[in-house]
């Protein structure tokens, strides 16, 4: 067999165990909150026709396609996000029973340029409503999102919205008519926190030719402190008599009553600076941070698109939906100590005395798990000093020992490699000492 | 934005909510047992160098790789399989402790003809166990795999074992020598099930060139029923003088004496005519099927390999594994009804009643998910009748609702879809009632 050099592509990322043990107790946390507000979970394949994803991304996003013609000459695409697969599979299986409750984990493919936090295979984790156009639909997706966070201890967030339709009314007020422009403000506003206010003005005054009153009162908007209601009717003569900016504040007016009687406007602000860069959004939009760590960005996004989900039917239908940022949160929720780390996959070592002890070890692993203490059994009788170091370098708090003498008497030594304590656990007493060790889930 | 349409790649497969749902109940236990025995989750990514995969597969298995330049140029392809990834984990972080316990749970992609049963797009899920050598590990992997099973209910099964030495002695006395004729018969024998007696002689006969005195030898052996282990002594003639052949008799025996004192031997079946087709084995092998139900072929199988991870190691690494077959074992288990299929997420429907108590009802709602109800909340005020033929469609039994009567005096009504019984829930008693629902977990 050839002798290739083992490496990695670069921007591409192998998640060890010690790392995705955590991950996947976040993921399972979260999964557990979607599947209890009723979103089952969808699974598409990696690959898909590339026609079926082009046209949906912008000249820019297309480039980042894996594209590649199959062993069969099909021109096909890796995914690239989750939302146009489950635009085709909404097309496609026209029985599927809507409102449409779907969420879906997987890995997504874009050939960006490596950078910090930035790579070419990442995970998505999307929840979407298909199929409702009332405001509820939006509540109800923001509600899951906090929800989701409060699962995950993290309890002081704000999650900030707005309403495209408002910032189309700007547009509106200001003049900026044309489709593209438009975009190109959006995108501008979208970029508020990282180029900061002159980095708007000077991009959107290049990119649009906007002048100074227009960028005055577009400031004058997206500045703008909103409280409650009353802010918001305040907010009309602003947006001059465009009907969108009417019908965006009649919106969100609308669902901050929602979530006031649902109990979580506490941790909902209007924020009119919050744009989203995607091209799709038609009204609500949402992005969550964590109270004194905006740095780690929005950790849960999204908003309603209305029309994308018209690519491909010949009607169009509604959608709304909220995605996750799996890894900045995973990162943030270490750094702030606000999830365990699980070293470990099993919560005990067993290590092995004697060879001839095998299958005794075996029956004791095995009493010990269906105590509910996961089980580790060292398989190399290995002087004990030895397997107590592979332990700890695996990670392990307790290890267990039962010599001959031990088995006979029907305890297990446990050893306490944090501190050192060294103790005796009668068989019999596992149920009630499996709590004692910390290490239920 | 383009009208593409809408359409899935021959050999893919969609997965949506009702069947997902109840594979991924199936893998969240298949998963809490390999944790159970101190394996860890490892990720990897789906596009890897084309040379880390190449020369690993054989001829036909390379010609099946999904293979392409990406956007840089770079010969990458989508992986074929877990094993390679791990051999390249193993090989570039030199500091993972071993023995190294993982499992991984993810798809792989192969360019095969597209049949029934044989997708392009596929979930593997293994454990392995790298750097031990001892018959211990073979055992260790034979015994969660018995486990994983136990833990799905599955009761009535038989994992059918062998040593790839036995039948290496077997091949010796008969006198087929180089690598590549062995290899042939091997793969000849593991087509016994599918193309029966004639049919393997036959491959042999032209294939290998084997005349009829080697072929009774041959069968000789594989026929050979093995109770125990005097029967493997018995062996040792039919392999003449083979050291690899003895060696084979000794490692099955100590494998057998260890699971008998394990307490799984009952489980346990030699069989000397399995072979498995991969050419890279060494040794134990085994392959586990259905007592009955033999149709669906080996649900769980794998072996040692001692020599593959010296692919991208100077050093050989002992390592050991075994395999679920996912799908083989889903479509099974439900067949079988050895799984309860979830067609909803949640586990009531909460009918909305009217727009106007949409806040109530999400406080309703809530207070469900509290008591451990999963509860996906209805977002349209339609008439009651068609939310509960909603909610049918959707797959769910039961529908709460409660109209501002109800609400005033701190009840729900409860419709059992099945039944079409109806009653009266007093919040207060959600907790003793959700059990009574049949719907815990």
């Amino acid at each position: 067999m050839s002798q290739a050099k083992p490496r990695l592509l670069k921007g591409f990322r192998d998640y060890l165990p010690d790392v995705e043990l955590t991950r996947r107790d976040m993921l399972d946390r979260v999964t557990t909150v979607f599947e209890g507000f009723g979103f089952g979970p969808l699974m598409t394949p990696a690959i898909e026709y590339a026609d079926v994803l082009l046209g949906k991304y912008g000249e820019e996003g297309e480039k980042l396609l894996y594209r590649f013609p199959d062993n069969g000459g099909r021109d096909v695409a890796l995914r690239y996000d989750l939302t146009v697969p489950l635009a085709r599979i909404v097309s496609m299986y026209g029985d599927i029973p809507r409102p449409f409750r779907r969420y879906q984990v997987a890995p997504v493919w874009r050939a960006e340029k490596p950078g910090r936090g930035r790579f070419r295979e990442f995970m998505q984790c999307d929840v979407d409503i298909v199929g409702e156009a009332s405001i509820r639909a939006d509540a109800e997706c923001m509600i899951v999102g906090l929800e989701v966070l409060r699962a995950l201890d993290v309890r002081d967030v704000v999650m900030r919205v707005n309403n495209r339709r408002i910032l189309d009314g700007m547009l509106d007020a200001i003049g900026v008519t044309e489709r593209e422009p438009r975009h190109a403000v959006m995108r501008a506003i979208d970029k508020l926190p990282k180029i900061g206010r002159d980095g708007v003005a000077a991009e959107i005054r290049e990119g649009v030719g906007l002048d100074d009153a227009g960028l005055a009162t577009l400031f004058g908007v997206i500045d703008r402190k909103i409280a409650g209601a009353a802010d918001l009717e305040a907010l009309r003569p602003l947006l001059g008599d465009s009907e969108d900016g009417a019908r965006g504040i009649a919106e969100l007016t609308e669902l901050l009553g929602v979530l006031d009687a649902s109990g979580v406007a506490g941790q909902v602000a209007v924020d009119l600076s919050i744009a989203r860069g995607l091209d799709y959004y038609t009204s609500t939009i949402y992005e969550t941070f964590l109270v004194g760590h905006e740095e780690y960005g929005s950790v849960m996004s999204g908003g309603r698109y209305d029309t994308l989900l018209g690519m491909f039917l010949k009607e169009s239908l509604p959608a709304v939906g909220i995605s996750l940022g799996v890894d900045r949160l995973l990162a943030a929720l270490l750094e702030l100590s606000l999830i365990t780390p699980r070293k470990t996959a099993a919560d005990v070592f067993v290590a092995l005395f004697d060879p001839e002890g095998y299958a005794e070890h075996v029956k004791l692993a095995r009493l010990l798990r269906e105590h509910g203490l996961r089980s580790e059994l060292s398989l190399s009788p290995d002087k004990l000093g030895k397997q107590f170091k592979l332990a700890e370098r695996k990670g392990y708090r307790y290890v267990m020992l039962a010599g001959p003498d031990e088995r006979a008497r029907g305890v297990v030594n446990v050893k306490d490699l944090g501190s050192g304590e060294q103790s005796v656990l009668a068989l019999a007493d596992v149920a009630q000492w499996a709590p004692r060790f910390n290490v239920g889930r």
